[in-house]
């Protein structure tokens, strides 16, 4: 076994100016936050990648583009089905929402309808409304990406299947999580428009130890989880060796590898999302920032009559 | 809102003896049980289906191939990324497992991998041996195959996003369905070629009261369940209702809707699957037999050597 290897180092997937077609795109820039970036209009370049995102083949071209509109690193159909969440995975949440910490991954699935990509608007559904009462929570992540089929891996294995990583916002339903889909958590975390991932993907290559990554989330400029992969329970090489057993992770699966202390539910009062709210949530070592603005559904609805 | 209408009354997916291809078909013997059938060697002709499974559209032609192999009636990657299903949704079932009937429906996801078609193997992954520890698990089910996109759509107009019904074998890994995952279902009932579905899909048109299907479970030839849809807790009408709020249920989407009474588990002593089950699931109302054997992983291994 070997690390997969990329000619790309950070791999965005965009709407050019060029051509109003979708690319694949090294940004120009190594040290551009593309995501912080793209919404404060600022320029964006990036040389052209042709093939897949989930092909290591893929190569990176000497073609500039700009960017028109940031999109998620990988399209819906391009993550292999289900996206796999680990739950309670940081000590300090478990802490604070007043759970065991786990003895074994806390493994969870969601629809990949629920993926947006960094600039979209995170919908709270008609189901999840009001606000006050159902406690829409953000939840900023280190998402592992498959590169390579892996079943039965061994922990020492892992990280040669791991294309890259990107980053997520996993925002939950609280009152929902607990009361619907009878204590199992796919359906509450499965609405459309709900998961932002991205901005990037940064290759496994230059990330050699992906618990060395710091992880922020601010709401309204206010920073609420402030965090290092380094409190994980279950690291990445864990992760997805526990995972992989009986279990083919295809090429382009994402795995959520849970949030940092922080989270809005817990607070007293709770804290929780509402229409008009402003989410960043940032990952280091190059992965750079989501920013998604909250809408609740009826809002919008009412805003195209 | 209208039922979906399809050329097709069964569609089955299967290589042909003729071309050595994948094709899609409509029996020409309207009553044949393809899947007991094809178990048992006799032959099967169909007219040719053109176009998608998915795709309501599709043609039936005069051209009558032979079935060398049954395949899955839908591909695994025809069915929009997750598998929905329920779980206690019988009540006698939930009363054997000595749980009580859900007030909501108890939903859990998994990964389309699991999906195999009739006639294949079903899987005991290392993880899950010894088989009198784990206790692998036989559910017969009814399938709802979604037609159209489904959102937010109600009890009344439910039937009208059915593009038919299919059987499935929910197989279950008992222990690992409650120790691993941290309580969440998702990842014990995962593991790759443990889920037969099929063999055909009956349009919903000639299935038009879905809690009228017998359903059974016969293994090495003894009967353990014996059911109806008619049992089920939460219906059909119900189930996609509950399912589409704040969420789209894609074309091709699966949705399993839960088991009947009769499972092995809650016997005593418990009934497990071992290496060499025979395991027939059969619904009425045209859908037919799935007949799959139960492999250990390792034997399967030994096998090749």
């Amino acid at each position: 076994m070997a690390p997969i290897r990329t000619q790309w180092t950070r791999l965005i997937r965009f709407v050019a100016v060029e051509t109003g077609q979708v690319h694949l795109g090294e940004p120009v820039d190594p040290n551009q936050d593309v995501g912080l970036d793209c919404q404060q209009k600022k320029p964006i370049y990036a040389y052209e990648i042709l093939g897949s995102a989930i092909d290591p083949a893929a190569q990176v071209t000497k073609l500039v583009l700009t960017v028109k509109e940031l999109l998620a690193p990988l399209a819906r159909d391009q993550v292999g089905g289900i996206v796999r969440c680990l739950g309670l995975n940081y000590a300090d949440h478990a802490i604070e929402a007043n759970l065991q910490k786990p003895s074994v991954p806390v493994i969870f699935y969601k629809a990949p309808t629920t993926l947006i990509g960094p600039g979209a608007v995170v919908t709270v559904p008609k189901i999840a409304q009001p606000a006050h009462e159902h406690l829409p929570d953000y939840e900023v992540e280190l998402v592992i990406v498959i590169g390579k089929a892996a079943r039965d891996v061994s922990e020492a294995d892992a990280l040669d299947y791991v294309l890259g990583y990107t980053g997520a916002n996993d925002v939950s339903f609280r009152k929902l999580q607990l009361s619907a889909g009878g204590g199992q958590w796919g359906f509450s975390k499965s609405f459309d428009d709900t998961n932002p991932i991205g901005p990037c993907i940064v290759a496994a290559s230059a990330i050699p130890d992906p618990q060395r990554v710091p992880l922020k989330c601010v709401v309204n400029g206010q920073t609420l989880q402030n965090g290092s992969t380094a409190d994980q329970i279950f690291n990445v090489r864990q992760t997805i060796a526990y995972l992989s057993q009986g279990t083919t992770l295809l090429p382009g699966s994402l795995i959520l590898t849970g949030t940092p202390a922080g989270v809005g539910f817990v607070k007293k009062p709770p804290l929780y999302l509402k229409g008009g709210d402003n989410m960043h949530v940032w990952l280091g070592n190059g992965i750079g920032t989501l920013a998604n603005l909250v809408v609740e559904e009826d809002a919008k609805v009412k805003a195209k009559l």
